[in-house]
């Protein structure tokens, strides 16, 4: 684990913006290779994530449930063509605990629909807790908190 | 004073950063921490900014009057619950001249309405100088240049 | 050329962020500045792109190929009073090779025009050619993959 927080903080923005483009570029079936094993991920409203309500949009526990989303994203077909872009900002590490790395860092998905103008699909923070394994960084649990306390219904990609 | 320029700019990110969680967590009664005593805060439409007339949105003269302001805020009942969520990018230190640091950077705050979906509220540049006390960064002016001549009504928080 | 990633990348945002703000003030007469005289500049929807299709929204050859464009956007006066601001996002140095370094961003242009609020105007990604020139880096290659299939009318300006 480095010392230097200006290392830490660029190695955790490539792990960041390498996440993003996987998801951008429309390759989910490399989404799942971003986490650990026994890794958590979640989307939910800041609404029930500050009343301590557990209840998400989505929830996904180990890397079984990452790849069962990605068959469920990949055989579903009534969603429409759209372009999705991340925008991330403020990323920062904000503690480093037993090899652990909690981050935080504010995201918005744009969305692009066929014939469509571009608009805010989701914003919100990204609440994450980060490992070292191999020669990299990898999301032990990401928790996507999103401002609104509407789930858009077309909310089947992970964010 | 660091003479490193990639140094510098991380800390300028690092307090930029900070600045922005402390507003989208709602922490505005910490929001005077980030200014010095003798600061200027002030929101101003590009178009008077421009001209060069002085009528801002928001006007904030030393840190009394920050307090100021966060007591009108946090005592102001008549605003809509919702969430405010700043993307930044671009920033640079422009220059550093007798322990000032001019920094220029682009913002938007995203905005989202309990039951209904994000919209970009504000706009526009940061157009600040720092300067160092103690051991970190402060703001001595910070300008919120934003790129409409409309006001928004629910423009009571600063950006 | 520097072998340390995180310089380079220091170097490359820089560079971009340079770029964005000769845009967002409205300094298109230096818009050429930032590219080689044997340039190539591009703005393209992302179906066209990813299928093949030449056809852009833009296309600039050569240095000269920018200055027309220059000339050509700053005599047309069909155009609404606006203020465009970037947002980038994701600069990633994708790989070195002779001497070209491949950069791949996302960006998001928002507009407002007067009396009115703020819009997403343009999303999408960068993919950039940069080679080292003088003692600073310019875009030998800059090719806009824009999300939407249609091409906003007002689409004069550089992104």
């Amino acid at each position: 684990m480095t010392d230097d927080p200006r290392l830490l903080r660029y190695e955790v923005e490539e792990l960041f913006f390498a996440y993003v483009e996987c998801l951008d570029e429309g390759e989910v079936e490399r989404w799942p290779d971003f986490f650990t094993d026994d890794c958590l991920y979640k989307i939910i409203s800041r609404e029930n994530f500050e009343r301590g309500l557990p209840l998400g949009a989505m929830l996904c526990e180990g890397k079984g449930g990452l790849k069962d989303r990605v068959v469920s994203v990949t055989t579903t077909s009534v969603y429409h063509d759209r372009a999705l872009r991340h925008l991330l900002s403020n990323i920062r590490v904000k503690g480093v605990a037993n090899g652990v790395i909690d981050v935080q860092a504010n995201y918005a998905v744009l969305e692009t629909l066929t014939n469509e103008f571009t608009t805010v699909f989701n914003a919100g923070k990204y609440l994450d807790k980060l490992v070292r394994e191999g020669d990299g960084l990898k999301f032990k649990e990401k928790l996507c908190v999103f401002d609104s306390v509407m789930v858009p219904t077309s909310l089947i990609f992970p964010i």
